[in-house]
């Protein structure tokens, strides 16, 4: 993965099994969402202050592509990267590694709300959040 | 089960089994809440309304006892009841049955919040709610 | 939706909720799972049957698109279809109504395996699953 | 906590929360198995190995008490420990505390089965993993 991307590490919970012995696919959005969370909090926006702020980020869309099964107590490594940012939507891929294969890759769409679930104009309203955005590209 | 009980009736899914085969022990916590909910419905209690009313009733201990594994796709049955109530606490106890066979037993401990999260004296505020939830007992 | 699909209706769980007051959104991925599985069943096939005989059906790619949020207590129709299948790979495809408005739309990709987690020539091996499968496109 | 006990710090995640704004009670008995199965690696006994040995040890019983509330992005620390064993059973106790302050209590109580679900001698059969069990005490 090229760019402004953080590494974020975890480790795979035995509650994640289903009966085919592997990790089941609906945690991988959980494992995006950790790994996403991670990163704005490395860039300096964290999430928890974002929402009392009054900003809330939903999902609009997710993919997943699930290359290489995991497993019970797995490490694994989550690259993790805004791939584009508008002041109004938000992009961010993710690529997990298990020493140092690659098994999924995924990718998540995002817009910003305020507390009524309206659109509003960042660049304007929260000119350093945007600045700030705008710089981790 | 003796008593003012309700059944709740679910099947089991897929995502909720772990690679011993079984359901893992942690989703029974979310049966119970589902068959809590249910039978507070079935009594004409919505707790969707009543969160909006302001009140809420958080769990505060919850306990169970695995007797027989469930498994996938199993139909379940869920006998549900109030068996302590002051205004105050709550107690509700789950018996889960598959085919007829006693499989799990459990209990969970309720407290009645106002949304500062703050204990509220029902009998005065919510007097309908308080003699309904009496009634059931 | 066009075809031969089938509806999968379930109402959402309390515990499905975040702290956004909405459906949290991984767990979309698990309705698309409970409504594919039904939808095998209703077409006559039992995947816990497949899975005794051997046959896996994992996910190898997902993807959702969150139009409207869902709430707890919500019931949703979800509108459940095979789009694909070459008795190598299936695709499924998925819509979310609540009360007939659309609020989620998806895809999964997925694969059949043996217990070895091999390829297998269903057209040979399972002549009448490959023929069952292929009628219902 | 007194004793043989072990530290298991994580950090609760977004997904684990719900409509009250807090972590979802059934979250809890999952951390309790994080904690369980660092605390049995940190001693030596790697759950994923006893697995691939044909030694399982399913959950019998679990209870927790709610003491404060957790939220999201907190760190929290449990603390683990073996209070039972007699080579049939064992009993888990855990405390989780948040900067000192403790949040919740809780148990599990397991077997050991084979891989036929069935008891066994574990002095017997496995005399290494009985005195390691033993002494941990």
């Amino acid at each position: 993965m090229d760019g402004n991307f953080v590494v974020y590490k975890r480790r795979n919970n035995y509650y994640e099994t289903d009966q085919m012995g592997i990790i089941h696919h609906s945690n991988y959005i959980r494992f995006f969402e950790e790994a996403r969370l991670y990163m704005m909090k490395e860039f300096g926006l964290d999430y928890a202050g974002l929402e009392e702020m009054g900003i809330i980020i939903p999902v609009m869309s997710v993919d997943c592509k699930y290359i290489k099964p995991l497993h019970y107590d797995e490490q694994i490594d989550i690259y993790t990267k805004i791939t584009k940012f508008d002041g109004i939507k938000m992009d961010v891929e993710y690529e997990i590694y298990r020493d140092g294969e690659l098994c999924t890759t995924g990718k998540s769409g995002h817009c910003f709300l305020d507390k009524q679930l309206k659109p509003f104009r960042m660049k304007k309203i929260y000119p350093d959040l945007y600045e700030k955005l705008n710089s981790i590209l």
